[in-house]
């Protein structure tokens, strides 16, 4: 279903629908076992939900397309992650809670180090601390542009975020700012960083200005050791996205303690809620905001990380962690409860993947599925088939009664 | 996904994938034994490689949608054949391998018989010999037009190929041609062919000369039995298509000797190998050529003449003789091998028909399917499910690790 007729179907009501995702979810086949992580794992919670629920996968962009954070999660939330499309310096800004305004151009940054010659030697300067580079941004904070405003935030080792931002005056361009500028990174070590150039027409003023910008940040990096210089990528701004409550008319929160999901959750009109980083935390503060929302976002990070460190057995116990949490979160009573992933893990490929993602809805309109637990294989029996992700959200909001019907 | 979104996400690297099309491979159950042919047939090796691949079901076109060769081998090379369509006299003209240019105009053409009063008495005159056909072909050829140079070019039995190519004088208006020419093939018996007419504005001069092409063409076949006239259908220009190489990163080769499928397989940038007509002729050519190419597309013809000859046992023989050639295949080592058809041939039927076709991959990266064999009734267990054919090239290009991540 797309924005614009969800937006015709979608009514409120006094329902609970809860999406529990949880990060980098499918998997694939130990070799000696040839059962995946969530087949390895025991997860009785999981499986008892999974005999009376709508099972199957979600994909979630496109057969054989491995999705990063942003599009797994937009799609969940009900946007098309090929239709919403989101620039890397939008999502880093968003990654660290940045309240990135509708007129700033955004980038993300790495800390790198070059040689005398001007090559690049290491594009992450080593993975310098993020205190180090949080001292860094501070001393590049000071550079003074004519034409804008800066903002410069540490992410996380030599990650950081470049913020531009329109100071009004007219010799930026008439004062607006434009994300039509290219990448400084070649993405290759051994290059030279490039120089900031538009990369359409309009993006000029916007391209001197970043260029004064690097001069200035080279002459303060240049003693500094191993982030003598920085490089610039994915210079985007805020997208003007229809919000969940517009769209779906969910009042809709997320229960996230990275930076990066809470950012995406805002992106679509989501209130990101405080939470620590424990799996109980997001279950009290689900339990203490029940009554203000009809939509939770509950985010668990910890499967994904023990995939991408290729760690099997690490990924076992985390959704074993996460299958213990299951009855406190069923006890609230959600009418809709969505457990799901944004998008495979294999631990044997230590990356994201392209493998439709584990998937099942547990409300009283279910129709009996011949799945008899939570796992990739018993999951090939389900009702839903491998569905695109984005339609995930509309079949909550029919389950849950929010969906007019189409045509008299 | 879309050929722009497929030539963003593409890269090259060292794998190899075999794409071996078994033509017309899917099938219906003998009304005596409730097998299809591919269930009837004693296949151990594909048996075997259905346990561990991912398994479904291929659906050509769309639901209900009985395609030709052009779209269903168009559709496995990953081009959505209902963007990218074909007429019917560029299909012909590769089919012969004839090496159309991008001005010309082709049409495929029918030697017929009419009677004293000019109606068709045989569309296909008798089917008349190859070689009848060749000299008639030949005397055609002597035509000449003011406007336009010709090639009249013999297929099959009955069937030829006409070519007009600018000759870049202006009398053909500004000495464009144009491929908005109706068919003259009134596609009946008992009627009159058709006299050449513009289809759409613009088509009126090359239907002008269309017209004195059939009007010297009928005085030469006047006095021929029993094809003394032509029926001209499908004019259309050759298509400027993206290459596979441009859009998938593949050094792509066909493998097939039937001249229709070259043709396909060079109109999407394929390198048409020369290869004998037995499938170890195939074996042996792909071997001498493995490491030249990335992509390897070997056709299998017999499976479905059989198809289309009604002939059940034959086909099922067919497909055993595909079936031990699979081992010599698997021994070169790819990393991706999808076994696939282009559409399904039942026997029962003895045509095309729109039925989703079996197909499995195979490679070190998919989950475990609950398929004991390959065959239709055991592939509706497959984790696949029944999906557009135009996704199995990306997904096997994800298998191979040559797709990017989408967004961050």
């Amino acid at each position: 279903m797309d924005i614009e007729l969800a937006r015709e179907l979608a009514v409120a009501n006094d329902t609970k629908i809860v999406l529990f995702v949880m990060d980098g979810l499918g998997g694939l086949p130990h070799p000696d076992t040839g059962r995946t992580e969530l087949e390895s794992a025991y997860t009785p919670h999981m499986d008892i939900i999974a005999r009376g629920a709508a099972c199957g996968f979600t994909v979630p962009v496109g057969p054989g397309i491995t999705p990063g954070s942003g599009p797994g999660h937009l799609a969940l939330f009900g946007y098309d992650p090929l239709r919403f499309n989101i620039g890397r310096g939008v999502l880093e800004a968003a990654g660290i809670d940045f309240d990135l305004q509708a007129a700033d151009v955004a980038a993300r940054g790495n800390f790198c180090t070059i040689d005398k010659a001007g090559r690049i030697t290491d594009r992450r300067a080593g993975r310098i601390a993020t205190e180090r580079c949080a001292e860094l941004t501070a001393g590049l904070q000071s550079i003074a542009l004519d034409g804008a405003g800066l903002f410069v935030e540490p992410v996380r080792e030599h990650r950081f975020v470049l913020v531009l931002r329109p100071d009004g005056r007219a010799s930026a361009g008439g004062g607006q700012l434009s994300a039509d500028v290219a990448d400084t990174d070649p993405q290759a070590e051994g290059a030279a960083p490039l120089p900031p150039r538009a990369s359409a027409a309009g993006g000029e003023a916007t391209a001197k200005l970043v260029a004064r910008f690097v001069e200035q940040a080279q002459r303060y990096l240049a003693d500094k050791s191993p982030a003598n210089m920085l490089l610039l990528r994915g210079f985007a701004k805020r997208p003007d996205w229809p919000s969940m409550a517009d769209v779906f008319k969910l009042r809709a929160a997320a229960i996230a303690c990275y930076p990066m999901y809470r950012g995406l959750a805002k992106l679509v009109g989501m209130e990101a809620l405080p939470v620590g980083p424990a799996l109980a935390d997001s279950i009290a503060t689900l339990r203490e905001n029940w009554a203000r929302y009809d939509f939770f976002f509950v985010h668990y990070k910890y499967t994904d990380s023990a995939g991408e460190d290729g760690d099997f057995d690490r990924k076992v116990a985390k959704l074993e962690e996460a299958d213990s949490s299951i009855n406190a979160l069923l006890e609230l009573g959600p009418d809709v409860l969505m457990i799901a992933g944004d998008h495979s893990t294999p631990a044997t490929m230590g990356a994201h993947s392209w493998h439709p993602v584990p998937f099942m809805l547990k409300s009283r309109w279910t129709r009996a599925d011949e799945c008899d637990m939570f796992g990739e294989t018993a999951l090939q029996r389900g009702s839903l088939g491998a569905f695109p992700a984005v339609e995930a959200l509309p079949l909550a909001l029919a389950h849950a009664g929010r969906l007019k019907k189409y045509g008299a």
